[in-house]
């Protein structure tokens, strides 16, 4: 055998290590076997936590750091990244605007807002890219992206006049939405956002019923964010001559998908495509001779949009042969191997508990990979 | 690649599943990605348990069942091997003098005896084989093979004359050993013991200070057949001419091991090698184009003298890839990579206890081989 091409692009193993730390890992095994193995490495993410990350490893890219406003307005350190190229800016909401960045006590949906994300958009504007990315999974809020549209120069007005929205609890009040102020670079700028749920923007399946609790809503105030939230969608409609209350994922992120497709003409991808279309995954893929994936648990569910799927399918339609790397493989996975998958390789070695597996990942993911090496190399 | 011939060798998995149950889950997950593959299934033992099952399936051979008289001469039903060419006969001493036949209360090494096992060589001399093969793991017996040599025609007396000897109790009273009555058949018989334990016959680290214990000896009576076991075997030095107490393995079986040699001339050899001589493995792996081993539990001790040790260092001499299947891996298990295994490969898919693993251990089997067999079959 030649000198081999490996890509190596996993999901990050969830409570354990990010999808660096596996990609790494998974390749020091493999290069104990295979010294002159070309190893290229790619962190995938699905939007969520760890995109700005991938896209700054797979690119070259680079981390920003700068304050913003968190949720409720206090100053946060906050990120975001730009490719290698400067081109285009990847930003996880939940950086600037994320449940993770307040406290069980402080989550109040009522008074949450996305201004901090809009900042973050603006900072890339400043720097001159042409497109910006968007993750936004981890929300704190229910505001229909009216704080990040604030943050970009977009006014509101109520009963007395000029008004500032913070959270869902004020777009009740709001009668006129004002874009003449939205900062003017936004329309040469591409705005993509990586959204893997359905949700419409209000009702049963909508932001505030399905989301709304896990922020801190009791039943009570979930009926009046989502009406709160249908007010101001009708707003958008007459005013703004934009129907986004149905699209399916204008629900995501407390609404902020609707917010972005109404005042930034945002379009909404699969997490997988908006990265994978970043890192020029099937460029990677072309040039490799074997793929490998994985994310800490594989199931049937796995075939649902994730990570190692779309790495799966992609490596399938290019004729490259692909292994999915898991902590976990549940014994319904193997309907994946009817889905694109070649081989699916556990990093298990014994019987242990949860706790063991987690803490010690990164031995189990390199033996894993010298493994795999390993068999791959017998002459048979 | 051409039609495969996989050589699938392993021992038992202690606990879960025989040597043979091991080697045809395997079989079964390989045939699903090369159902074309010709897989030679041996399971393996060391002399132990499992080895009358291993020899009969690897040379078609016969099982004889038969009643015996167990270590309290009570009559049991019990069972040995002939190899498939009706020269060889294999026999377990435990299906005859094992202490898993007696409950815990009658365990007592000063009345146990190794008759049946003498009977069970001579059922296997009358049926004319010209090779008895001993397994002898396991025993009840402190009696140097006593017992065994009175059932092929061995005669002891004492102060008064003729006596029989049932025990280690017993050796201490005998005066006279007479072997004019020993079966004539055996001068022509090669006796080949498996034995994979060094003990002398005697002293600290002979059959009745090591072993008395776990057989129900107290520290008391360990002494007095400690004595009893050194008169009987200056018995042999004066009156057979044999000098066996300080040849390794004599302790082996509560002196079992020093009466083979003394009453039948028998030899002893590694357990591995006496089953791999039976089995024919050289031949097996010379057609082999790879090779799988394995056992429940494979560590860093797995390179003293165990199975899968052993076909592996076989199948590296031989010039063929060898893989270790365990279901347990331990972290030290990585020496044996420089030792000759190629590959070590865990059957374990997910954190787990042992009690799952042991329960599921068919199917977890079976698809470690499906995906050794996907990770062969890719073309890289």
């Amino acid at each position: 055998m030649g000198k081999m091409n490996i890509l190596i692009a996993p999901d990050s193993f969830k409570d354990c290590l990010s999808a660096r730390e596996v990609a790494s890992a998974l390749s020091r095994g493999i290069l104990k076997i295979y010294p002159d193995a070309d190893c290229t490495l790619v962190p995938m993410a699905d939007g969520g936590e760890g995109t700005v990350e991938s896209v700054i490893d797979a690119t070259g890219g680079k981390l920003i750091k700068l304050k913003v406003k968190d949720p409720l307005m206090r100053e946060v350190s906050s990120f975001y990244g730009i490719t290698g190229d400067g081109q285009t800016a990847v930003i996880e909401m939940a950086a600037a605007s994320g449940i993770e960045l307040l406290s069980n006590d402080e989550r109040d949906p009522w008074i949450t807002s996305t201004f901090g994300t809009g900042q973050l958009i603006r900072d890339a504007l400043n720097r001159g890219v042409k497109k910006i990315m968007l993750g936004i999974g981890g929300s704190a809020t229910n505001d229909c992206g009216a704080g990040m549209a604030e943050a970009l120069g977009v006014t509101f007005s109520g009963k007395f006049g000029a008004m500032a929205v913070q959270g869902g609890g004020a777009l009740g009040e709001v009668e006129g939405i004002h874009t003449e102020g939205l900062d003017p670079r936004l329309a040469g700028t591409e705005i993509v956002v990586a959204c893997d749920v359905n949700n419409p923007l209000t009702g049963p399946q909508g932001a505030s019923a399905v989301y709304g609790p896990q922020k801190g809503a009791d039943e009570a105030l979930v009926e009046k964010l989502d009406r709160n939230l249908l007010h101001f969608a009708d707003l958008i409609a007459t005013q703004l001559e934009r129907e986004v209350k149905e699209v399916a994922g204008a629900g995501a992120a407390g609404g902020l998908g609707a917010g972005l497709m109404a005042f930034l003409d945002a379009r909404l991808v699969r997490g997988f495509d908006m990265i994978a279309g970043v890192v020029e995954l099937d460029k990677l893929i072309r040039k490799a001779d074997l793929v490998i994936t994985g994310e800490g648990k594989m199931d049937g569910q796995t075939r649902f949009g994730k990570t190692p799927f779309g790495v799966a399918q992609m490596a399938r339609k290019l004729g490259k042969p692909v292994i999915g790397v898991a902590g976990t493989l549940d014994e319904d996975a193997s309907v994946l191997y009817e889905l694109g998958f070649d081989l699916l390789m556990p990093i298990q070695e014994k019987p242990v508990d949860l706790e063991y597996s987690l803490k010690n990942g990164e031995e189990l993911l390199e033996r894993c990979g010298e493994r795999m090496a390993r068999l791959l190399r017998l002459e048979i």
